[in-house]
């Protein structure tokens, strides 16, 4: 009996897996992904078989690892951070849907970019948040730019992904522009770079600091609610203990 | 020189724990937390020191780690779930900001109800979502439906935690009343419960249904955009590549 796990890895680093991540890694005799990733996870498991396809490949790369899978295979699909938030469980269990004859299929979840690239910064999603793509690759631009003005109204913090790509160099300071037109400058906002990563690293920088700076796409992005701050050098969107206490 | 790690250690398994948690358990010398998951993990650590604050003890939880970390002790805060996403990291850094004298403050990511319970799901957060705690002790529920009003007006995915506690029966009844002021009360959504733990389970239902269901403080909430639909039994809310392919 042939079993499919789509797998969130985390930021890179194999500390940052959970212990069914890895479990899910050793027992599966085929690991497929992004080649990023796949070529990160080689070295470490250097019997096993790989399948890679590159960024636009997700359709034939969820397909193969159904098939796979569905002649009797262990298969590992791995997607960088989790499993489903911008990852590819949701695209393997549409494609299973139309299929009769269907493997076992597992969701194994991992520590996505908010939480890793928050964690960098200190804790920029300490309340309430929307994560929000800035690729326009699937989504209209129009619906993204709605979703920004819809966080910007509910002072929602905001984690941003894929804040540019080769093609799409102006998205982050766009994003920014529809933010500013209602949320003050001077709010604090962070970006993390290559998290778990070599050249990890991350700045704290005002919302129209932001707007001029180049991201690309090893950077995940923080934007503040009207209640984050500078708290020593790191980025915090206070949950309210501190104001409960002192009657604020 | 002492240190104060601020761990999340997911949803409460073993196996749902990165490495880097793991290791700043082992690493710690003592370990607290909010009695719960203290109580989760001191049968796997029987010769750690444990000190453990309940539901509202938690400025003097992270007073207590902090102070212990400044004498030059090795201290793992844990929190269930992830560090940051209504987590102690915030509170943290923000009484730290107020001492003269600090030990080294890690925060070590974990896995997130939102991903955990997902994956146990399906892919309901594959696209834009929102996250928000529904717990009035530290917001004002008017922000609370001020929030949902706006995730709803922006077709984002949602993700509810504190649906209910002890206090609060009625909190996610009322939550559903906001969102069915403009969603359609056929959205896909879904009820995660008992993560990772015994009595683990999930299900699938409407926003119509799911108005009237109970919830408690280890059920976490998801609610569709207007794309999210039912897949195999699971729910699915699809990014776009099966439409990308298909010229719809």
């Amino acid at each position: 009996m042939g079993k499919l796990s789509v797998v969130g890895i985390g930021p890179g680093d194999l500390q940052s897996m959970t212990g069914r991540a890895s479990r899910a890694l050793e027992e599966a005799e085929l690991i497929a992904g992004y080649t990023v990733y796949i070529d990160l996870l080689r070295p470490y498991f250097p019997e096993k078989e790989f399948y890679s396809t590159g960024m636009t490949g997700e359709l034939a790369r969820c397909r193969y690892c159904l098939e796979r899978a569905a002649e009797g295979r262990k298969v590992a699909l791995v997607c960088s951070g989790d499993a489903g938030i911008y990852g590819m469980a949701g695209l393997v269990l549409e494609l299973a849907e139309q299929e009769s004859s269907l493997p076992e299929i597992e969701i194994v979840p991992g520590v996505t970019a908010a939480s890793s690239g928050a964690a960098l910064l200190g804790a920029p999603l300490g309340h309430d948040f929307c994560v929000i793509s800035l690729s326009d690759r699937l989504t209209d631009w129009n619906q993204i730019e709605k979703r920004l003005r819809c966080a910007a109204e509910g002072d929602f913090a905001l984690c941003l992904y894929n804040p540019a790509s080769r093609a799409r160099r102006d998205c982050l300071a766009r994003a920014c522009a529809v933010l500013l037109e209602s949320k003050d400058p001077q709010t604090v906002c962070g970006i993390a770079r290559n998290i778990g990563r070599q050249g990890e690293s991350f700045r704290v920088l005002s919302l129209a600091e932001l707007q001029k700076t180049e991201a690309d796409m090893f950077t995940t992005v923080f934007v503040g609610s009207s209640r984050s701050r500078k708290c020593g050098g790191r980025m915090v969107t206070p949950r309210g203990y501190r104001m409960l206490e002192e009657g604020l």
